[in-house]
């Protein structure tokens, strides 16, 4: 299991880690929650079996921060399994199974973000293919794009789960790179997080970051090759780079 | 950068890698926050500048998973830098660059958790040598342990600063072998985070998981030698193994 991380990832790594010079991509892989789809429903379903509805930042957080420890660590399970510990956990225990359940039955009912939809529009008009690109389930995305009569705006969705790890290692965006057959450097990572983008331009992606979550780019993170508010003014500052 | 965690973590991973067998252990890694030290005067400090107390878990859950994250694409920045960026954003840039260094300054002013202070006088008393071992500075718990008398409780306070990175990768683990001079087999790991008992496990080491904040052991964490309640039964237990 430790190959997982340490076996490829050692050769992948060399495969490109030097920073993207800033051009048009080929191709553009959304991260899911968050960048493409909204959390709040989930918000909605904690309330419901009465759990306070800040828990669903926590709750995220605490399955991330597990997805990438178990990562760390050797290999990582699937977003759902880390997703419904972290429920029992941070509800104290308080929550039956029947409930844990019902909570996350949510993330295959969540809309598409306004901008996120945009930003796929854009994308289809200018003729370059878009893919999700998530740790969760492929289905999440698909299906939101599905209810929304957007099936056709992403070629596919792509998630880590196939490589039993998280973002953000380098072997993590070499192998999306590899399903959507373009290289790293003409690959751009579209998100809403600053771990996320810096990342990806360390594993030799574009990167184009929205600030919309966090308010702004903190110091610590990779500057993005592209940086707005919304999703799709990234992807309209993306598309507009040189050839 | 990328050698931190690629170069030689293929090497040492070759180390250890299979599980200890459950025998008393020759040195003790004891985690520090939450599980040697109280976070609870940070919410005071929270509350104080104008936040919610709810948000001690949000703050620090991200600050960990942004370090994790930083971790996986290379070279992780000190923890404060972290959680200053993890403070501002959290807050929704409402505090101040004062208010944030207030806060963090918290940090410095943590107590001893009433079983962890328990579990290091354990230790003395058996002549079993303990180390504290974090991701965060190595002044958080050599201060504790001053204020209280108890300098001489540990040997030494190792943090993962000094090899860029937070844990858990097996590399993080075995550099910390490595400084107290014992294998990973003979070394334990107690926390109260199951993420990091199951690094630790993988990793080669013994390992001793509290319940007291977790509430009980998730499906799918690696089962630790010993599981207590609270850090200092976790740590008579592990006394009692055989030699």
């Amino acid at each position: 299991m430790y190959n997982v991380l340490y076996g490829t990832a050692v050769v992948r790594t060399l495969v490109a880690m030097t920073r993207a010079k800033a051009r048009k991509p080929r191709a553009v892989l959304f991260d899911v929650l968050e960048t493409t789809v909204r959390l709040e429903p989930l918000r909605e379903r904690l309330v419901e079996v009465g759990r306070p509805g800040h828990e669903l930042e926590l709750f995220f957080a605490r399955t991330l921060r597990d997805g990438m420890a178990y990562t760390l660590s050797g290999e990582a399970p699937p977003f759902r399994e880390l997703a419904a510990a972290q429920l029992a956990l941070t509800s104290g225990h308080t929550l039956s199974a029947g409930q844990i359940e019902y909570v996350l039955d949510g993330f295959t009912q969540l809309p598409l973000q306004p901008d996120g939809r945009r930003a796929l529009d854009l994308l289809a008009e200018a003729g370059v293919p878009a893919y999700g690109f998530t740790h969760g389930s492929a289905a999440v995305l698909e299906q939101a794009l599905e209810r929304e009569g957007r099936g056709d705006r992403v070629v596919r969705v792509l998630s880590t789960r196939e490589i039993g790890m998280f973002k953000p290692p380098a072997r993590a965006y070499h192998w999306a790179c590899e399903r959507t057959g373009t290289r790293p450097e003409a690959t751009a990572l579209v998100a809403v997080h600053s771990w996320d983008t810096s990342g990806a331009a360390r594993a030799g992606l574009l990167t184009g970051f929205a600030t919309r979550l966090e308010g702004g780019l903190p110091a610590i993170a990779e500057p993005p090759h592209v940086t707005a508010e919304r999703v799709d003014e990234v992807v309209t500052d993306l598309l507009a780079l040189p050839d």
